[in-house]
């Protein structure tokens, strides 16, 4: 009560919530209905108000953990009874738009959709793109790091971020808000929070990078027999794309089948084949280029870089195509019990290594679907496996299997979600000692004390 | 001697140079004629071997500075006569070319226009390019985090390196080689050593990432009457090229006009234009870009987006608009003394400023030209000003007036060529004084005894 009382002299008490409202209000994850397990939650309106508080729990010894729109899949954002919960909520102004620079200086707390609705209005693109958009915060998105469908021609979350403000540990604020693209004058120090899952800093404002939005989408489904198809046809298509390309998704047989099973999509091509790729290209030029991308796909299947395909003809068709990949709650629905990878592997080896994976997957008992589909151009495989129940040793077992093969071939256990709690027993298995001692001793040098979203990562 | 007696038992003598020899053969800058200062050079051929003789340094408290190609142009390469010299030259292989993966495995002394033709060989293509390109090895670019002529389609340095393999100063290699795209697996390490000037660790391999080779390339020089035509044609031309837009060169009249002056290239736009624009459009699609290209140069031409133009007809037609732009030596050799600058500043600023920087500059007494250019698309412009003499006085005016202003408009002292000694003294002027400690911090726990090309940046 003493620590309550301290922080409502930082923070209006009206702004901090603990007790059983906390219980009732709050979880530590999306769209759940466990109540929050924390000493408080607050909800800050500044930098100065954070950078005061913090400052008050580093004097205090006080563990904080951050919550932005607590989409996060990995853990990141869980506390205990004795840490203190610091939401940015409240921090959701976009700032400002300059359509010259082509930024946008936003808070933490703004929504991902409506930085990409305020872009669009401007002609703009905010280029990210995923399922949780209509929750996820740009804060948490930036200090996951966050992929997305449109990586393969924008790159991730660390390319679109040109400046960012964050308070430290001791609340020092950190402000490197600049609008411009280069800078090489020291140390690049937005590169350090990005991806940290708020172990270094308190991401507060950002300048997001936009571009230009693209005038023409096209779109095909194609299936293939084999993987070497896989690759060929990328490199043909992304060749004659010419930085058009931006996005080619993997799904494998049994996916797809499910996806386009008879309660759900209608198939745009034949069931049958081992492989279907989703293909998207981004233009500028209106008059020419649905020909040009109807020419470049007429010439793969003369090629035999696949064996059967459809082009998108109209927006209810980009919509029909683009369903199947993203209601991804098809696949989840097919069991009890989920369990989702998101792993990254060398482009060339992933599909041999899928088949074997998924093989001892499905041959496990308490197992009944294993769904690979991902962005394969990125070399980013998601896998969802369906279970009868949650116990942990099926659990472990699947993980060994999915993990396991990672080690010796440069492959990572998290491409896009991060490592929060529920991957740190596998860093070990992508990281190499050193790599994770260095990590070990930047945590150290910027949070002595271990406040910040402590026990995540490792 | 005892340190060299103690150096020899690590390196091959063959391979450790000291006394005459060193004044004779070496120098800390590219094509320059002055004897090299230092302990000793010694040149390394393995990371192990590095590893070694780093553990002996960090020991001994030895100094080192680390040699790439010495092309550096801000003294990052400078050293005393306590200092050992470290050079990278004969770590030189290119280890591997995967081209489904589309990555290169080199070491750190390969020079960028090796991996350019070894890209180019595959149909692949490694975007990095600038005029230092057949000196400038990669370990070095890695650690100035180089831009150039491309960055606009394709990001510096930090957008092409997948993996890295670091000797820390202790010693500790991390070895970071993947070749995947997305990882988000904990902190993304190689972050800290791009662009860490050699303060951080010693980059002995990398894993960049290639795309494929652009089919056609596209070229237009244009004239424009205001600052105003710049940016306005800027977002047209980029919006309607839609990825492929690669460069939009931005040159000032006066250099312009001494570029194309009577003893040099001729000029494919008049004279007398307050800004003249190099575009480039690189593609994919052989039948049609040309023809886009020419439609958007005549609509932006409709539209009042410039005043006249010229498109390039032919393979010798870009050849001499871009030697126009890439030939600086025209601007040099102007004068007797030549100061360089780099800076970055918000692209709706940059009309007026350097408009009113220009005019101070020349007004000076010993000065001879200011000539402005650069990439304005990614706000990053060159001056180069020609003076009489080399009086500190006046290079120290001639630096206030360029980067004073930089300080309140969120600029940089720097955006492609780095802090290195140079411009230590302005480091502050561009970043905080809260990011500068943490830079020292950051500096402290991973160099603690402070061996690694000391006094650079800070």
């Amino acid at each position: 009560m003493r620590l309550l009382k301290d922080i409502t002299k930082i923070i209006d008490p009206n702004r901090v919530i603990y007790g059983e409202a906390l219980q009732a209000e709050y979880s530590h994850i999306w769209k759940m209905h466990e109540g929050l397990t924390a000493l408080a939650l607050v909800k800050v309106i500044s930098t100065k108000e954070l950078s005061t508080l913090m400052r008050w729990c580093y004097n205090n010894n006080q563990k904080v953990v951050i919550h932005g729109g607590k989409t996060n899949l990995v853990g990141s954002t869980e506390s205990d009874k004795f840490e203190l919960v610091i939401s940015l909520e409240l921090m959701n102004k976009i700032e400002e738009l300059d359509p010259i620079s082509r930024t946008m200086t936003v808070q933490s707390g703004v929504i991902l959709e409506e930085v990409q609705q305020k872009a669009s209005e401007a002609s703009l693109l905010f280029p990210l793109n995923f399922g949780a958009k209509g929750s996820a915060q740009m804060g948490g998105i930036i200090s996951t790091n966050a992929g997305g469908l449109r990586v393969l021609k924008y790159g991730m979350t660390r390319q679109q971020i040109l400046g960012l403000e964050v308070v430290l540990a001791d609340g020092t604020i950190i402000h490197s808000m600049k609008k411009i693209i280069k800078d090489n004058s020291g140390y690049d120090l937005k590169q350090m929070f990005i991806g940290a899952e708020g172990t270094l800093g308190i991401i507060t404002r950002a300048v997001l990078k936009l571009t230009e939005a693209p005038k023409t989408r096209m779109s095909a489904f194609v299936g293939m027999k084999d993987y070497d198809q896989v690759v060929r046809c990328l490199k043909f298509i992304d060749r004659r794309l010419a930085g058009k390309l931006s996005g080619y998704e993997l799904i494998w047989q049994e996916s797809y089948e499910m996806m386009t099973g008879p309660m759900y999509q209608k198939p745009p091509v034949a069931h049958g084949y081992s492989y279907y790729v989703l293909i998207e290209s981004l233009g500028g030029d209106l008059e020419n280029d649905a020909s040009h991308f109807q020419q470049i796909m007429e010439q793969s299947l003369e090629m035999g870089l696949y064996e059967d395909g459809a082009l998108a003809h109209s927006e209810s068709d980009l919509e029909w195509f683009w369903k199947i990949r993203e209601d991804v709650h098809v696949l989840v629905s097919q069991g009890p019990v989920d369990q989702h990878f998101d792993i990254s592997l060398p482009i060339p080896l992933i599909g041999d290594m899928i088949a074997k994976i998924s093989e001892l997957i499905r041959t496990l008992d308490g197992v009944i679907h294993c769904f690979p589909f991902g962005h394969v151009a990125d070399g980013n495989i998601h896998l969802i496996v369906l279970k009868q129940h949650a116990e942990a040793s099926l659990t472990n077992k699947i993980n060994d299997i999915v993990y396991e093969p990672l080690k010796n071939i440069g492959g990572s256990v998290s491409a896009e979600h991060g490592i929060g709690t529920h991957k740190k027993h596998y860093l070990a298995w992508c990281r190499t000692p050193e790599e994770i001692a260095l990590m070990q001793n930047i945590k150290r040098a910027m949070d002595p004390k271990g406040i910040l979203n402590f026990g995540k990562i490792f």
